[in-house]
């Protein structure tokens, strides 16, 4: 039976990219048969990916039949996954994110997890001197997950070893890293295709301060003028999101990757105090710019008060 | 701070000899400083390797502080843990236990689970030449470990790995491993000291099945004689014992490991079902023999019927 490797619903880079770098670990080094899927459309980020590097589009599924045999890389998170995930065969977790709890395994299994940027970073440590044998555009896609997580090591989250592992991988490859993080970020920022409510999902975890529960939603951009030019319906549509999702209010940063700052939409007086306490920061009007801020889990989540 | 690394409640020797091994390797090779603590007494097997090879009994604690540094190993089970557990600062979790859920990070944190039979295995590899390094009576704990969790290489959890592991260590050692692991049996065959309830509970896991929570016991032996002849006060405990920690019924198997077989004590309809369901047995009188069985991971759990 082939192993279905596959990240995390609404797949950004690295949900879409490692889950391609590991299958072909897997088929080509460890002589299994797998193959990577995906849990919904890939980010405009990861669809540039694609095509850049003439990568098939995964087949997307929603649901996983009892039994089949999976991995399940970049996130731990039950609610990131399809409903029945605890009824398939998990083989192997490689995640970069906090434990979560809720993933039950019928036996022992490979969970790695480590305090990396980036879920690529650890599998090209697993898979070890067999990288060499890893194709060309395999090699790309993993590079272009460790980028796009590090916002090109100007994220906090970046370490040594992602900045270290990406530079040999564009070393390789010949690639001009600042110049293909340009064209990583440009495709990142054409959101125009996308409904607020879409734009809002994207990038979003659900967190709950103090019997108050959060969508914090990260849009990470080049061209912040074009989501801050959509805040007032961006802002009429957190109303419904919330209460489709059934949590209480929805936070929406904005960051600017390259001036390394986040805007946060102040709809109303809850955010507006969450914006104060958190941030320190002094809101007058709509929106707040947040200087430095850049990650949802290393700056964002554990600074959030109410 | 000074991170303490320990195992689960109720030490066997792998939860009380892998945190000796991993704090020797954060504090000598990492330069942090750790040390290892037991969630209570070690039992007659791991109190016999800290004598054997002269290691001090690791200090005894019920209860971690808010924001202690902490490494967990050999079980990734909050019931196994400190009711307080999920407000220390876990730094990591090594084990070769199935994910249960429950255990939540703050943030993302180093955790290495693989379908090895012994934690120390799995530690000796992530040290990896940095072993050379480690001193005798450290070693020979570790040696422990791996012939305690694997009966020797008679458990159906041991992989080749293990056994190549423990065999390395053994040549280096300069130990006879037959003559170390009869010692070892021996040590923890001597349960003369303990009542029945401690008998019942220091080897033990909850599992429920259907809705009937059980106390899966394991008694591994090479002197089933000694439980086997308190089989009647032992039945008439699991009625104490089972009311004591809210679940339906024990289930004690005496694990003889030299025939490698198991007994079941069967005190009830219930677990005469059990015995005839799960294991296809025959059963006529209060116990019956189990040929081959000797793992609850890899044989007892996943054929538990009712």
């Amino acid at each position: 039976m082939t192993t279905l490797v596959f990240g995390h619903k609404s797949p950004d880079t690295d949900s879409t990219g490692s889950p391609i770098l590991w299958s072909w670990y897997l088929n080509e080094v460890k002589g299994q048969s797998a193959k990577p899927v995906l849990l919904g459309e890939p980010n405009t980020e990861a669809a540039f990916m694609l095509a850049h590097w003439g990568l098939e589009k995964p087949e997307i599924i929603s649901s996983v039949e009892a039994g089949t045999p999976v991995v399940i890389v970049d996130t731990n998170n039950p609610a990131e996954l399809p409903a029945d995930i605890n009824a398939a065969d998990i083989r192997a977790i490689i995640d970069h994110h906090k434990l979560v709890g809720g993933l039950e395994t019928k036996g022992p299994i490979d969970i790695t997890m480590r305090p990396l940027a980036c879920t690529a970073t650890i599998m090209v440590d697993m898979i070890g001197s067999e990288m060499e044998k890893c194709p060309r555009e395999v090699r790309g896609a993993a590079l272009t997950c460790i980028l796009s997580d590090t916002l090109e090591f100007r994220s906090p989250t970046t370490t040594q070893h992602d900045r270290d592992v990406a530079e040999g991988l564009a070393r390789d490859l010949g690639v001009d890293l600042s110049d293909y993080a340009a064209q990583m970020f440009a495709a990142k920022s054409d959101v125009s295709a996308f409904s607020d409510a879409e734009l809002i999902r994207m990038d979003s975890k659900e967190y709950e301060v103090d019997g108050t529960k959060f969508r914090v939603s990260v849009l990470e951009t080049t061209a912040p003028e074009i989501p801050l030019g959509r805040k007032d319906s961006l802002m009429e549509t957190f109303k419904t999101v919330a209460a489709e999702d059934g949590v209480d209010e929805v936070l929406l940063f904005v960051v600017d990757i390259l001036k390394e700052e986040a805007t946060l939409l102040v709809p109303n007086d809850l955010v507006k105090g969450v914006a104060e306490k958190s941030f320190g920061a002094t809101v007058s009007g709509d929106t707040v710019v947040l200087p430095g801020i850049m990650s949802r889990k290393k700056q964002i989540i554990p600074n959030l008060k109410v």
